[in-house]
């Protein structure tokens, strides 16, 4: 009686079908007579060929091809054909703006990254040229940033103490910096930028409020004119430094400046945020206070009474730093390996900044092209005595503030930046690093995303523990490991749904023929004697393939237990195969014994809407064969139309 | 005129639905509108829980649970009650015929695992017996087998050298052993059985005929009766060592006589095999050669003409080894990683052979006690001179054949085992190594399931790469490294198939309301106007929300192109959000930037039939608020249904 419509299911289909259901049977026949999927050779090759060649590229003839090719890696071909004294004017005025709060942070960032206060000048000059030859996004503003110097100094002071050897510790910045770069531009050709896509969201949320922190409390030296400073950037090394600092040797007076410019820089930035029309007001600020403080120590001799001075400050041109590069060294490995995380975050943020600008005023970026013209900056960065330049959050958001048109401004700023290196670093020997300290920590709540974080809570509570562990693994551990620990978290999570994924069981949605989950539908109702269970994982291997097979023999068994004294248990179990896009060997194997299991208790096994690799390679496999060609529906609803008919014959049997 | 019906979406909505579908708005009421899912720590604690507690304790009162868990922790309390004389006569029959076969095996893996001979008998007494009073498998013959036995000696000679430092090198073993059983035990308290499917099944049979051939090209040293032979396990390494052996010094009389009685265990194994009542007949056969060429060696003296013999065999019951387990030497670690490999090893062979045996006769195994089984028997055994024993594929097979009914039959051979240890070791010290290896060799061809790997090509080309990589990585590199291979490529898949999903176009099956896959599907047709995208991934989350909305974006611009001429190009993108499972902050931005994008270029976002956690997600994160309540639906159906009428508005609006 069981085996009955298993055996004879394909004669009993069709005759049910002449009978009543003229549309079943041919459904059927769509879903086991699809033509062959794509193999997995088609598609990777495919996928190769879509990823390596652009679109515009493929249908363009040869001549036009070539010029539309520079076009793509030099933007500036294509919009400075259309560039004018109007929007030159305003260029202007964003640059020069830019410049001036450019000054103040490169100094200081360039101290963050444990290197003489002229790197961040340069660092400020030949990168933003490069970029606009090559960039397409219009706002962004390159150059130093905190949270990759910080980066820098934090990694590479581990290899090469800088107060020890500052030759050495410089010339292996340029080389990080130039792997960096190479990395960069590798990606870029390659078309690899899904690689920045590994940082979650949460996790550079995480991320970058852990690096902002740890930054302001590196800015506890400058502010408390300490001299001996732990090279560490845990929050429990720097807090013991700070603490053995307070109790020997630091000067208050460099606090009592610091701060007062702390104060009036926030103020400033308060009412710029108030009146949109004051931009200009904090993007000047941080240069004023620089000018200000500089005279006050040169007038008052402060230098003499603990505040301490950037004193030697090399001027002129960006020199070469193409002998410097070292790639023979012992720490090739390790710089190469930094210059990859350099070049992700690096990346991350100013792929950030580009598109969320591009987004307001409506243009894409192109990712891959970014990440081509990062890559050249930077390599050409490491030949000028420049180290990792991205694009800057906040710079950024001056440069839009300030109404630039295109990256002119970029060459605006550069060319200031250098007539200043040229003529004025001088001036700027009685700078107090209290200053600087102060200019660093005032950018640094725009990286602290409390907002975003709450969001993440709200929305993903494991995305939260993601945010969290890059957070208090920046804080505590190291900037790397808290980066690893983001990034495992984060995969880990994949593969653990991957691993345990859940299953539903579906009820019919009163009137009409939808089926679908009884927990989120409470509406929805079983039918009597049919258990339908959906597969809720995008894959059926070997990783969760006994983990399924078990979950549903246990609903199986639970629906029994409910049901027994009703209706006499589960007579059919429905898959709905739907969400099943692949399958591997170990799937198939659990599948079978699913079968034999539910054949040896009486039950039998139906299966609906499977995919098309599924079905196919199910096919292949025979496992069709050993259910019945007659148990494969197209849909659940033509399942349970075909079950209930054979559940009442078999009832009218007995 | 396009913003209009995402403003008053609701209330055209509810219009349109009061002209002419009334149950569409209640379908979208009951989407947006299902009661919150269950939160992550909730899932979390009861996805403990049913782990940790097995189903039936629950609901046991006190008293009766307490004898429940005896018999589940001692299967032997239950089964023994209902055991009589007639069950007993079966098992002796079929114990004597395991200890016939078990005793030369168990001297060859000795051998393999480069311990003295006596160690092999060992194994056999002890964790049999143990087996036998936790094992709830029926069928399953417990001893050393060839692959545990390669995979100890491969890994430890690398730490210690046997042929240096033989006691060091056992005590090590003895350690592994405890570890391996430690961990098996862990394995099952914890309810860990997941991790032995971590070896997907193509992993397996690729890793077990890569074992099998170094398996038999390490019995090259006794077939040939080389005395310096190499201790590294690789394919080029030992064949180095055979042709360096070859010019030197070997001895062919070992060759003839191995090979001779291989042919004739062969011969037995073919007529056993064609004539079922002679099952006992390849059984007997390696017994009966170990004995007919230890009395040739013995009377022709043949020792004296380069035939390897066994010589020391130190006889009597298992002494204790609890001093030779070594927690505190330099080698603990190793060791403990180690017995983790053994143990999962081991774990999968066991429950492999278990469960197909198990499955003939139609009863289930737990996994997880078998662990705890499996667990025991290996740490009592490695503190009685045992080393790491699981269950043997070929030994299971004559035990079923010669008709066994319970777990007796295993402590009728471990009985017999020790008689012969206590009486009959003297008599083998003239037994030749060349027979010990052909008696290996004879095994082996059951390891190597040529069948399954062209199964596994046909149905899964990427389980096959999995499958070769195994097999290449025991044969040229080592037994550790084809596994770490295996088991890095199969995750790398599920992570890859994250990364990048596909997405596909659905169109409408003629003459239904269902919407399918337009490739799987040729007869399905799409809807002039509106692009119907189902996303293949079970989750839509920072890996892969980028290239998702790339694939997207990248469908409606071909789309556009194609219908660009005829219709206007897609007025609406209907997003098949059912196979989405979960999503993450990422996974939603990135709906937010397609949303931005869509409307910028004057095509519309739906939504249709999110999941529960998902419509949870978007809800609290304001997408449904930002895309308009009006865009979501309850499926595709009513998604179309409701663009279609839209549409015409706007077309008539034109």
């Amino acid at each position: 009686m069981r085996t009955l419509p298993a055996e004879n299911s394909t004669m009993e289909l069709q005759q049910l079908d002449l009978d009543t259901a003229p549309g079943r049977a041919e459904r059927a026949k769509w879903l086991l007579s699809s033509p062959n999927p794509p193999s997995p050779w088609h598609e990777l090759t495919s996928s190769i060929r879509e990823t390596v060649l652009p679109k515009e590229r493929e249908k363009q003839p040869r001549t036009k091809g070539h010029i539309l090719f520079l076009q793509g890696l030099f933007p500036i071909l294509k919009w400075g054909r259309s560039y004018n004294g109007a929007k030159f004017k305003k260029d202007l005025m964003a640059g020069l703006t830019l410049a001036s709060l450019c000054i103040p942070q490169s100094i200081g960032y360039a101290n963050l990254a444990k290197l003489e206060p002229q790197y961040g000048l340069y660092t400020s000059v030949v990168p933003p040229l490069i970029y606009a030859l090559m960039g397409s996004s219009r706002e962004i503003a390159i150059g130093p940033v905190a949270v990759v110097s910080l980066l820098l100094s934090a990694m590479i002071q581990k290899v090469v103490d800088p107060s020890v050897d500052p030759v050495a510790y410089t010339s292996l910045v340029f080389t990080v910096t130039f792997f960096t770069g190479a990395f960069q531009a590798v990606f870029g050709i390659f078309r690899l930028g899904f690689l920045v896509d590994f940082l979650s969201h949460a996790a550079i949320v995480g991320f970058m409020g852990g690096a902002a922190i740890v930054i302001g409390l590196q800015q506890l030296k400058g502010l408390l004119g300490i001299s001996n400073f732990t090279t560490k950037t845990d929050v429990v090394s720097v807090m013991e430094a700070v603490l053995k600092a307070l109790h020997h040797s630091w000067y208050p007076l460099n606090f009592v400046l610091g701060c007062s410019f702390l104060i009036f820089i926030l103020i400033t930035r308060f009412v710029g945020t108030r009146n949109k029309k004051l931009f200009w007001l904090p993007a000047m600020a941080p240069l004023f206070s620089v000018i200000l403080s500089t005279l006050i120590v040169y007038l008052t001799k402060a230098d003499k009474h603990g505040i301490k001075i950037v004193k030697h400050f090399k001027g002129g041109i960006n020199p070469s730093s193409v002998h410097q590069l070292k790639f023979g060294g012992p720490h090739v490995g390790e710089a190469a390996k930094f210059g990859l995380i350099c070049a992700l975050i690096a990346l991350t943020e100013a792929i950030a900044v580009g598109r969320s600008f591009a987004s307001i005023k409506g243009y894409q970026l192109d990712g891959n092209k970014e990440m081509v013209a990062m890559g050249f900056m930077n390599i050409v960065g490491s030949l000028t005595s420049c180290y990792a330049a991205t694009g800057s959050f906040s710079r950024t958001a001056v440069n839009f503030s300030a109404g630039c048109e295109t990256v002119v401004s970029n060459i605006v700023m550069a060319i200031t930046v250098l007539v200043s290196l040229l003529l004025f670093t001088r001036l700027l020997y009685y700078t107090p690093f209290a200053i600087l300290a102060s200019i660093i920590l005032s950018a640094l709540p725009g990286l602290i995303d409390l907002n975003g974080a709450y969001n993440i809570w709200k929305v993903d509570k494991l995305d939260f523990i993601v945010c969290l562990s890059a957070f208090f693994g920046v804080l505590f551990g190291s900037v790397e490991i808290g980066l690893l620990i983001a990034v495992a978290i984060s995969f880990a999570k994949i593969i653990v749904v991957s691993i345990k994924p859940s299953t539903q069981v579906l009820g019919r949605l009163p009137g009409t023929d939808t089926f679908c989950d009884i927990l989120q539908y409470p509406v929805a109702a079983q039918i009597p004697g049919i258990l339908i269970v959906s597969i809720s994982s995008g894959t059926l291997c070997f990783a969760n393939a006994t983990f399924i097979k078990e979950r549903i023999l246990r609903r199986v068994f639970d629906e029994n237990e409910t049901q027994e004294n009703t209706k006499g248990g589960v007579r059919v179990l429905v898959l709905d195969m739907s969400n099943v896009m692949n399958i591997d060997t170990s799937g198939i194997r659990s599948l079978e014994e699913l079968h034999k299991k539910m054949i040896s208790r009486g039950t039998e096994l139906a299966m609906a809407s499977p995919r098309w690799q599924v079905i196919n390679k199910l096919k292949t496999a025979k496992f069709v064969d050993k259910i019945g060609a007659g148990w494969v529906y197209f849909n659940i609803p033509d399942a349970v139309d075909y079950c209930l008919r054979f559940k009442i014959n078999v009832l009218d049997n007995c």
